[in-house]
């Protein structure tokens, strides 16, 4: 059996007062349908990244409208997990030749990953993104099963999607973010559906104004000026120097402009981490306005969460200025907090950021910087797009309504298991094979 | 490097005389645009079997009319060899749960394979059938390939089709013999046509009849008393007994029936082959009139392709009652040599024999042995019958015809090599992802 990860148990009605009882009603609808029925669902890594993110919140919600949901990962191997970062990577456009001994790599962690599967008997399986996803071709009778892709497919390179999208075709679902993700290859499979963020984890419940600023203060950060800031890996998907120009151009104007950059890594699994903040702190150079936090060491006694929260809450423009993001659920918080959010050309953000409307969408920093200088210097403004930024989430990209479209597909692919509708034919040939 | 098969040069115009001068004109045209073309075709087996054959006069005439065709094959592996051997009958419709060991089994050797093929640089690959069809996913850059699928894919086995077409997908276009083997997974990438078999092939010109009737008084048969046959491998698939229970009602009729079933195999390589032969030798008994003949020793001095093509020239009626064909070539040289063919429902069989015009189509015993009496009795109608069957031949399934088609998918596949359409973009987000 897969590596289980202990997950509890989430009340649907614990959510009742946030969503809207037409989907309260039709998620309960659903799940009395589904009672019982076994999901496990497969990822990587029990912690880090958005994917662990949501399977903590929906594997328990689903468990609390009553099915049989579990999670589990795959056995963790560096040399593996090396590949499967480059696969990310090239999946997100970047050039990778995808060599021979790489591909080996990954093919044979995929035997010893269907190896530990082979015994476990669910109704469904739902895999989560490349990682994991090979394992169909090792297992017989692996149905029916759901493929998730999280990742931003708008322009994958070729190499690993050919190898990747042989995988997905064998499915009975993929489920990917965007219809802008839904390539030839699968869309006769495809599934659209975005994540969603749950709104009652203490990271996503606002700090009161004056907590949060008392926080800011203990780290060197000026309350009462001007603070800009974004949530993100150093990572460069993540354009962190993207943003730091932006803070420069727009510092110009509002010379009492600060920028907080916070992207927490553990160093030993992130080796190309460390050499993104070496770039972006050379970059930063000197300026004491700007707070680079990537060391969770730092925080001291403070939980990590309440520090993002608080850098969130104090900020007047919370920035995501990706290249690529499969959905960006760094921005579903900022927006749901109500925060004006300037979000990069990314597939993922501009499922969420309706330019002018809930956010807005810039790719240059001085495009970036012209927003930035209008949002501080109209309050109102910021204000509107917030509140707008906030409703967007609400009606979208809260758990439940992930849990309201996880049921209807598993509900669809559970009954959809295929059958041999040329039973009569296949049964005459079984039995002319049989005479020899 | 893969084992390569050493291979003559053929001459187009050797043939021209056969084929018409438009499809002579047309050849010349194309051949001249792909001069030099490096074309890598890679199949399981040096030899046995159709694909084999096809390759050991298709490489030639590619040469002859100036490509680079090399034909390598695969490292053989009996263990390997079993697995797809259960693999090819599971896509004909045989059930099989395809189990782990059996696909580990199937991806090492795909490594194995791929390994050899790394250094390789042809121009374009050409895969032919399941066996190699793997390697794709373990080869970087393996473009332009062509993987081109000779079986009957009407009615798979789920499991296997799962696991194959995912490879298929992968490839930039799959050759699929008939429109019936066109399944969805593939339908974006499918080229349609069929084999072809080779008319300057010793055993494809006809003996004189006075000939063959020598030959076929050394071996007991009466040549003066009609014969029907079936030349095929001792296999279910080709469904003996179906044939040997036809030939038993026709008896009833013509009581001087003769019938041969000629189905060499080597044992050591084919232990089903000789289970098969031994139901079909209960099956016949003590009747003195039905010749079976497995073993190629019992044909002393005389060549297997003579031997065949004396009783195929003798034979009034020819059977091939197979239940699943890709294609089924010795149908074809049958035709070829003007004989009436009965052939079973299979679609490689219906692609050539239009049921009552150029050939029959029964499945019963008892339907087949209606068309044998009504064949023997009237010399006129099977004149007719073989005359019209040539022609089809003539006009559909000769060498000449299938290099067309082969150099219209190389031109377009090696045209057609993908280029990267968001060249511009790429190289905007390289140029951002290297300031990291």
């Amino acid at each position: 059996m897969l590596p289980k990860i202990e997950t509890s148990t989430k009340k649907l009605e614990d959510y009742q007062h946030i969503i809207n009882k037409k989907q309260f009603e039709e998620i309960k609808v659903l799940a009395n349908d589904l009672k019982g029925l076994k999901v496990a669902m497969v990822n990587a890594t029990p912690r880090g990244g958005g994917v662990a993110e949501i399977l903590r919140s929906l594997v328990p919600l689903m468990k609390g409208v009553g099915l049989k949901a579990e999670w589990y990962t795959i056995p963790p191997q560096d040399d593996f997990f090396k590949v499967t970062k480059e696969m990310h990577n090239a999946l997100q456009g970047k050039n990778y030749d995808f060599p021979f001994s790489h591909r080996k790599k990954y093919l044979r962690h995929m035997e010893r990953t269907a190896k530990l599967m082979q015994d476990m008997k669910p109704d469904v399986w739902v895999i989560n993104d490349p990682q994991p996803a090979g394992v169909i071709q090792l297992l017989g009778n692996f149905h029916p099963s759901i493929c998730h892709i999280h990742i931003d497919l708008s322009a994958p390179n070729e190499e690993v999607w050919d190898f990747i999208s042989g995988y997905l075709e064998m499915y009975d679902a993929i489920v990917v973010s965007s219809k802008d993700f839904v390539k030839p290859e699968i869309k006769d499979k495809a599934v659209v559906f975005p994540p969603a963020i749950d709104p009652l984890l203490s990271k996503n419940v606002p700090l009161d104004l004056n907590s949060a600023k008392r926080i800011l203060q203990e780290f060197g950060l000026n309350p009462n000026r001007p603070l800009i800031s974004q949530v993100a890996r150093f990572d460069p998907w993540k354009d962190p120097l993207n943003v730091l120009q932006s803070y420069k151009i727009a510092k110009k104007k509002i010379p009492g402009l600060q920028l907080a950059l916070l992207g927490f890594f553990e160093a030993q699994d992130d080796p190309e981490g460390a050499k993104v903040l070496k770039v972006v702190q050379q970059a930063v150079g000197k300026d004491p306005d700007v707070f680079l936090c990537a060391d969770l060491n730092l925080l001291g006694k403070i939980k990590i969460d309440d520090f993002v929260n608080a850098v969130q809450v104090v900020s007047k423009v919370i920035l995501q200025k990706s290249i690529r993001e499969g959905f960006g659920m760094s921005v579903t918080e900022a927006m749901w907090k109500k925060k004006p959010v300037i979000g990069g050309k990314a597939s993922g953000i501009m499922m969420q950021i309706r330019n002018r409307e809930n956010g807005f969408i810039a790719s240059s920093p001085a495009k970036t910087a012209e927003r930035i200088v209008e949002l501080i210097e109209n309050p109102g403004l910021s204000a509107k797009i917030g509140q707008e930024a906030h409703l967007t989430v609400k009606s979208n990209f809260l758990m439940p309504r992930l849990l309201r479209d996880y049921l209807k597909l598993l509900k669809k692919t559970a009954n959809g298991n295929r059958k041999d509708i040329n039973f009569q034919a296949r049964k005459n040939l079984m039995n002319t094979l049989a005479c020899y």
